[in-house]
């Protein structure tokens, strides 16, 4: 048996394993009594134009066609779709040709990931992260750097990213609105982060690739242009995921889109689907690839998360937590209680608050909390909050 | 860049690269007149009940559970299906604790995989195979032997098999119906494989598996019993896909089932939760997820390849084509007319006839015909079938 994999099935992701508690948990102490702040399943209802169009092409006469193979790659009009939309939405340098369509952004990290690195290549992750990152570094070969971050914004600390970037380095990920903080990274960051690679690319003589992670790219509250990775940087690489923005985690629909100008884009396609080809992924659900050119831009209602963000930001920062505050995906990063986030967290289930220890995020002392819950699991938690903040005093 | 998944980009399946030659020509010459027999894309309709039931579920209240995250081996409901299901069909020792919902059978021949080997472990493949095995092997870092048939039934050739065991030995991959031969694995061939590697356990004193790649278990159209697997040997693992009994192919939905009788299967379950979670498999669609339960047992209109097998098969013998006889699946794999598969397959190319050449399948002289096309393209492909063969007269 392969150690490596028996190791991650018996050790599964704090995110999941907390999940999997709460589904349980519910069922002894009912839905309403636990406030299952763990994953990122939108709360949202899917647009309703999502579910009809997928409606209609099931009552197509042509529904067997929807149900067939696609290229492997990806049907045609829905990478041309893809194209189209973030040529005029980010007037990004993107062309049909070089879009690959993945089950969900994950799948187009392992993708990517397993079609750049050779064994031991280094890959650079900004704390606190998503600690599935991690995994997929592991089983593509490569191996994880940690960068800090400045411990007040959240942003990049540029003098250690910069120490640790190494002739070794093949890829930095960066994931802009952030999982776990909720940081949205603004112009000036991507502009620095491009800078310093263009030079360290000089430097070493090689590519340096940014993936990055976006299935959080339109769910920003505040008032933030995005700044579109092609537009700043040539060896970049977009993973993006339906999943946040339609509310469809678990359909696994997504897609890797390339930059234009990339010098190596044909290369690195042809490696994107052998990389698909080896893992597995024989093509993207095809219903779903059928929906893509139907609902380009569209989005669940947004402002709920923002409506959630406030009044579980303001409703903690008054009892007396201390936060980052958000300015887009769904996660608050609340300081821990305790120097141990993982003793909090045991804490906090005898409150049946369900709060994610930051340890696996790369940066200790924290609890995410995922606010892609009903409104009245905010409102009803605070009681909850507040005996455990006063436990701690 | 990785220079292995490069490679495997740059030289695609060869079926799918007849697959894509065959949707360009078809565009130059129209559809009729391209007799294409690439790939194994269903022909026969989706069974109305599962588009109906699709669309009840998409119009349902609970449609936004309905696209949810699941746990990552699956929807409990859909686990209890299948093993419910697979009790009462085939007496099956199986359980809902050890069905693990996969993205197709593709997803779950890399995730056992990944799951049992270990570097330089030797997995052991029955030619002619299904040649992405071979790709999925290296992936997982296994080392791929093959066994030749018996070249009259293109059964196992048994003293073959023996030669090749040996301490290194992991895993034996069987397919039955058989892609490309359409050839089905009787009891007794069932029975004396899995004698054989019992014997072999114990002589090397550590499991060795059998993986059933099961695409075409329906699809069997003469009166054989079909010997499933977990019946006969305890370390089996069953890879089971509804891409083709249900005409799904591009939905990515299957699963894998572990034997309950396997004294290690706690661990082994635990190994492939591991390995979906380092390839990017968070779960599989939950929409065809929710399917499951309404649909286990209803296949498409089976009767319809049958037809297929005997227009084509007998067509072909006429003609004076040598083919092998297929019980099952929907392949027909017929000897080429020149020694060079791969150029008797460009040569029916100038024929719009679509051959796949069989070097790739692991036993070369032979091509693979798809039949599970519309019964019009077998009947005009006759005419182009009876030219090539007179131009080897």
């Amino acid at each position: 048996m392969n150690k490596q994999n028996l190791k991650y099935g018996k050790s599964p992701s704090k995110i999941r394993a907390l999940f999997e508690y709460g589904k349980k948990r519910k069922q002894e102490v009912g839905d309403d009594n636990v406030y299952d702040f763990s994953i990122g399943n939108p709360s949202v209802p899917t647009p309703e134009i999502v579910n009809n169009t997928l409606i209609s092409l099931l009552s197509s006469d042509d529904v067997n066609k929807t149900h067939s193979y696609t290229s492997s790659w990806g049907d045609l009009k829905a990478r041309e779709a893809i194209a189209v939309y973030l040529s005029k939405t980010y007037s990004a340098k993107v062309s049909k040709d070089h879009i690959y369509i993945t089950c969900g952004a994950a799948a187009g990290l392992t993708i990517s990931l397993n079609a750049l690195l050779e064994e031991g290549e280094e890959v650079i992750l900004f704390a606190p992260y998503f600690p599935e990152y991690k995994v997929f570094i592991e089983h593509a070969k490569g191996k994880t750097i940690e960068v800090k971050p400045n411990p007040k914004t959240f942003e990049i600390d540029f003098n250690d990213f910069e120490n640790k970037v190494n002739g070794k380095t093949k890829v930095v990920i960066i994931n802009s609105p952030c999982n776990p903080t909720g940081v949205v990274y603004k112009e000036e960051t991507i502009i620095k982060l491009s800078e310093i690679l263009s030079k360290k690319e000089k430097e070493y003589g090689h590519p340096i690739y940014i993936i990055s992670d976006e299935p959080y790219r339109e769910l920003i509250y505040d008032d933030i242009k995005y700044p579109f990775i092609t537009n700043y940087y040539k060896h970049s690489i977009v993973c993006y995921s339906f999943s946040k923005s339609l509310s469809l985690p678990g359909e696994r629909i997504g897609y890797i889109a390339l930059n234009e100008e990339n010098e190596e884009a044909n290369d690195l396609f042809y490696a994107i689907c052998g990389a698909g080809r080896s893992l597995g992924f024989i093509c993207a659900p095809s219903l779903f690839q059928n929906l893509i050119p139907h609902i380009m831009g569209v989005t669940s209602d947004i402002s709920v998360y923002k409506k959630n963000r406030d009044l579980l930001y303001n409703g903690l920062k008054n009892i007396g937590y201390d936060a980052v505050y958000p300015d887009g995906a769904f996660y608050l990063f609340v300081k821990a209680l305790e120097e141990d986030d993982e003793r909090f967290s045991e804490v906090a289930k005898e409150y049946n608050l369900l709060l994610v220890p930051s340890k696996s995020f790369g940066y200790p002392g924290y609890v995410r909390v995922s606010y892609c819950v009903e409104e009245k699991v905010i409102k009803n938690s605070m009681k909850a909050f507040k005996e455990l903040f006063e436990r701690y005093q």
